[in-house]
């Protein structure tokens, strides 16, 4: 079932704007058994969003719109759909009531131009919007489905899951999609592809893609199941990534590796004090995106000059004289030293060189130093993270939080970090 | 001169994954005087390829496709075009032997499947990768100029600049965009429009686009010139866009705030420590985004718990008690605490209620207060801040940077926050 999805907005042409309902609506129409094939972009002028809705009408089982359906000349969805299908745009009395209802129950009186976000299709039926005023419309010509969907983010998802997919369940004849998806720590896109290649290649009906992103690899199974068949084969490789992976994955929920570390911490009844150098809050402030951190996250020092190594973190002048300031030995300091002055029960350090400039022959630019304390040891892990400032920044932030991960898991099944 | 843009590759039909290049390729074609009417993507299958590519050949002057020239058989850019226009792809070899050293300077020999990439359309002109191994190709077909282009946004940045501007630059005509760019901090997007609307209305020939990000509003001017055509009233709208909103505006430069911020404290040769509570990193995460930072920012404390808040940055205990940690006497003494504790000119703090929990009829959620002290003066500034937990906490970080530059600027000019 071949679907394509038309975003029209003016805005979107230009430097500033990216469409994205588009990634939403591709995950649910996957789940309902459609294929998207094709996604375009058009401007608000009339003539163009006729020559692609024309285009898709030849290609597409279904057509899904989204935008250009608010009140002002410049949305033109309607007026195009209706040229190109030959059909009249006519008020319907009902959905201008709604929307003067809409209006007066905020105290505001309808403006003209609103008028226009009643005309409908001759033949369509009015899909319901219940956090905006354009109401979405759906019809069926020579056997394509059409949806005008309307553009702000929070009115489509929401007419997409009560209005549109009741309707292509209807339709998708039963076949759907099921994805499963491994995100992973430690580890290279290459490394990760030369340990699962020979065992995914196996998987025939199995589309396997690997993603690396700036702080870490995932690794997406998806499976097209026909009505009534079940995706043994997707669990079956999957589990065998799984085993494969081991403890290299940190999760298999799509969550960022601080919820992770936050539940572990949580379960364990621990606590954690950070100090950030060359991150300079990025951990402190990944941690706390999780509501209820604050159960667990003491605080921390944003280290970065050596005074604050020194009179917050207590490091001792000498370690920072003998060692430096990025070194395994002020890395275990800082760790030690911050646990102590938060009274957490877990340390957790970052120091490094983000670039662009500082890096030597010893010390190159993305050198890293973790370290980690808590009463019963003290250690540092040392790498060199490629990229530019930002990218050794966030690898460095990820990669804290990758080490705290490990440490806090029984010791049998945590293995290099 | 209409120009569409087409964008290959399936991970781009698939949930997680979206265009990005377009993006840039539009504000450089709009530079050279071409218009983006549409923007199209596509998967890996060649005759959804050509499909498209046919469809485009009928209606524009220029196309550029991004992406589909890797080495794998998922790249068929190359194939669907030369089907579409007939002709026929042959092996460079004089591309072949630069594909083999780039692999030799490695220490690699070359894989055979990088063959494919040393094929080009008879009577294409061969466009330099100096970046990676797929060399783009420019070819005409009936008066619309084709080009080429990898997906790799690193090798199409540098191959667009390089490669494809000089060639446009040519055929262009010489109309030309100008754009003037105001980053307006403090102000909603309707107090800003309701400022500038009567303003810009008589400019018929500028373009206004007034965008709302999380943190703070954008406003874009844009003007297509004909040749030999002077901006003279975008130039006038700009200044009268100025006056109306003085200092709310932050840059003209399209920088962050704190690159902003930044260059105030380096020139005043002052100091900054800070102290965050609800934000716990992200003002310093920011103000660390800047390449030599260290020169004026000294560190800070993620206050997250009383304890951080008394132990490091000197607040009396007094003064939570009586006051609570979300209030303006905690900031004041967060900002005056945590500048003496790091030796700092200046001290900024943040406390709040990021939500989702924790608000209460006095103090209701997304309560923010930011503190800012130096060795003259103590202050706070109150605001509720709308949205989600993570909106309200990006929403304080700027809020606090943009309360910052208010500090550091001249009293005459500073006005509220």
């Amino acid at each position: 079932m071949k679907a394509e999805i038309i975003a029209v907005g003016s805005e979107l042409l230009t430097p500033y704007f990216q469409d994205t309902n588009s990634l939403f609506l591709t995950e649910k129409l996957n789940e309902a058994g459609f294929e998207v094939r094709f996604k375009t972009i058009v401007g608000d002028r009339e003539e163009d969003i006729a020559e692609v809705f024309r285009n898709a009408l030849g290609r597409s089982r279904l057509v899904i719109f989204s935008g250009g359906l608010g009140p002002t000349e410049d949305d033109l969805t309607r007026a195009a759909v209706a040229r190109v299908l030959g059909c009249h745009l006519v008020l319907d009395t009902s959905i201008l009531e709604g929307i003067e209802r809409k209006f007066a129950s905020r105290g505001y009186s309808m403006p003209d131009i609103n008028k226009r976000q009643a005309q409908v299709l001759v033949g369509a039926e009015v899909l319901e919007n219940s956090r905006g005023t354009a109401p979405g419309l759906w019809l069926e010509e020579k056997g394509v489905f059409i949806a005008l969907l309307p553009g702000p983010p929070r009115e489509i998802k929401h007419m997409f899951q009560t209005e549109v997919l009741p309707r292509l369940q209807a339709l998708g004849g039963g076949r759907r999609v099921v994805r499963k998806t491994f995100s992973i720590a430690g580890m290279t896109e290459s490394e990760v592809d030369a340990r699962v290649a020979p065992i995914y290649k196996t998987y025939d009906r199995v589309q396997t893609t690997i993603l690396a992103g700036t702080s870490h690899i995932s690794l997406h199974l998806s499976r097209w199941l026909d009505p009534g068949e079940e995706p043994s084969d997707l669990i079956e490789l999957a589990s065998r990534i799984q085993e494969a992976l081991g403890s290299a994955i940190f999760t298999t929920e799509n969550e960022p590796i601080e919820a992770v570390v936050g539940r572990m911490l949580r379960q364990a009844g621990s606590s954690l004090a950070v100090a950030e150098s060359c991150t300079s809050g990025m951990v402190g402030a990944y941690l706390t995106r999780i509501p209820g951190s604050s159960s667990y996250f003491s605080g921390g020092v944003l280290c970065y000059s050596n005074k604050a190594k020194t009179d917050l973190c207590r490091v001792p002048e000498e370690t920072l004289e003998r060692h430096g300031a990025v070194s395994g030995e002020t890395a275990e300091a800082l760790a030690r030293g911050v646990r102590q002055v938060l009274g957490s029960a877990i340390g957790l350090s970052v120091t490094g060189i983000a670039g662009p400039d500082g890096g030597s022959a010893e010390k190159p630019l993305g050198l890293v130093f973790v370290g980690l304390s808590d009463d019963n040891r003290d250690l540092h892990i040392r790498r060199i993270l490629p990229g530019d400032r930002n990218a050794v920044r966030e690898r460095a932030a990820f990669f804290a939080l990758a080490c705290l991960r490990r440490f806090l898991m029984p010791e049998s099944a945590a293995g290099k970090p």
